[in-house]
């Protein structure tokens, strides 16, 4: 699946991911107050709320990029409900090409670990007949538990040759508050890349491995010594725009080859129309606005890799 | 929560919570292929399985014990249908009056950690209703991403009088890989339960914090320091049994007040059916075994404490 992303990333010449992250309050309130009309207050009006919202996105955007990155999280809060959207929507970005990253950030360990890895990178099994629960191509997965919870994940993206991004540097202001510990005169961050690199050694695809990192857009120093100690991760960069990246900070996260890195963008492009920039589209054009941020997006990005 | 937690611990005279953490291969294959035949090799089949044992486990030991602790995970990896008895177990245990504690080891940041800990212990508003997604009383949360990442759940136990156990030294042979890295001379799990103490001083209950710890019972000279480091947190304590852990190193974990920590087993427990000592039941008394193994776990447990 890295090389399908390479593949992705190189078709449509756009080193980013969308990210589907769907707060209520970024949906039109059109789309809001039919779900509520249709489905009453409940939680599978929010759902498929949602669902339109995503859809509108998706259709908007899809030709122009290589991936998108559902957030679980914003679904698991209206239950059931959203669970079923999460697994609808990451359906539909598989049938319009895209590769789809679930931002899961799982971890845990041994048998824990591997059904976390089956749920989403993997089937099941009952009697004859084998299921996918989810089905994302990549995963993020949180290093704490150590290898004991990574290798269940390696075994799976070996089969099924999917992926994971683990975190190594966060994008938030607290994300120092452990990651930058010095250990041995070093950083924790510093001490999981090289164990990302390494767990990375034993999948690769053609070029990079199959284990990936993710490391904040907020952190271009870190992402700079980062990026020479894991050659062969592809770097899933959050922390772009809204969270007060800029273009300019993320050549660190790249290889000379021009790849190496695929930066996220969530509110900045499916909450664009809110953004005093794309205002002038309206809230019904939601998802011209997300189109128009996504062109804006890769120029700037572009421009600053073509130095 | 913590309060009901402690009384419920002191009702039952077991500092002890069964972890419901059901593989597939652990259900007694009467249940297994009673599901099958009503609902054909479906991801359903499965999941009504996991519930027909769950129902029974729980039967037969509420009287015994405080908490369950179900590990989403298991339920996870039969997707939507999987996750629906998740809920459906959580809501039998708490109307059985047992404190359910969701293993969930979820850890993001900002608005992505609220919903979150709005999905697994809060509400969410859709209109003028409010609807509680999963409603545990407590989660497991991992502090890698630090503060940023704890700071919702903080808002969400305050505010619905919930609880949360962060991820401090897991029990796993692979934990100090990153846990045990010298940060001035302290490996970093002591750097993360000092924090814990600090996060818990904002919400306490009667005489315990809201804000727990997760330290594995396969560690006790860990256990016996962030003991001390973290006076007011109470130790969920994975491990014992079929991980290694033995009664007489948990002594440490408890404080004077004979309190302050409970004391994990899932398989021991919920399989103890295929355990040698409780082979004789037979498959179809598994409920039977289980409640046993948690009379001879809570006797285990109490001949140490009383010393």
């Amino acid at each position: 699946m890295i090389n399908q992303l390479i593949a992705n990333i190189k078709k449509t010449n756009a080193p980013i991911v969308v990210g589907l992250d769907p707060m209520l309050s970024y949906i039109p309130k059109g789309i809001v107050e039919k779900a509520l009309k249709e489905y009453g207050e409940t939680l599978e009006a929010a759902a498929q709320a949602v669902w339109e919202y995503n859809k509108g996105i998706i259709d908007a955007t899809a030709d122009l990029i290589p991936a998108v990155k559902p957030q679980i999280a914003m679904y698991e809060q209206f239950g059931i409900e959203g669970l079923k959207v999460f697994k609808k929507t990451i359906d539909y970005a598989k049938e319009k090409g895209l590769v789809v990253i679930g931002d899961i950030k799982r971890g845990d360990i041994g048998s824990t670990s591997a059904a976390y890895a089956a749920a989403h990178l993997g089937k099941i099994t009952i009697g004859t007949k084998s299921y996918t629960p989810f089905g994302e191509d990549f995963a993020t997965v949180n290093p704490y538990l150590g290898s004991d919870g990574i290798q269940p994940f390696l075994e799976v993206c070996k089969q099924e040759k999917k992926g994971i991004f683990v975190l190594v540097k966060t994008s938030n202001p607290s994300s120092g508050e452990f990651q930058d510990r010095l250990i041995e005169n070093r950083p924790l961050y510093e001490v999981v890349g090289e164990q990302v690199a390494k767990w990375g050694e034993t999948c690769m695809g053609d070029s990079y491995s199959y284990v990936g990192a993710v490391v904040g857009g907020t952190y271009p120093e870190m992402g700079k010594i980062l990026r020479k100690l894991m050659p062969k991760a592809y770097i899933l960069v959050p922390g772009y725009g809204a969270q007060g990246g800029k273009a300019e900070d993320l050549i660190h996260y790249f290889n000379e080859d021009g790849l190496g890195a695929i930066v996220n963008s969530s509110r900045g492009i499916i909450a664009a129309y809110k953004n005093e920039k794309y205002v002038s589209f309206g809230e019904e054009h939601y998802a011209d606005a997300a189109r128009q941020a996504v062109l804006d997006m890769v120029a700037d990005i572009n421009q600053v890799l073509e130095r």
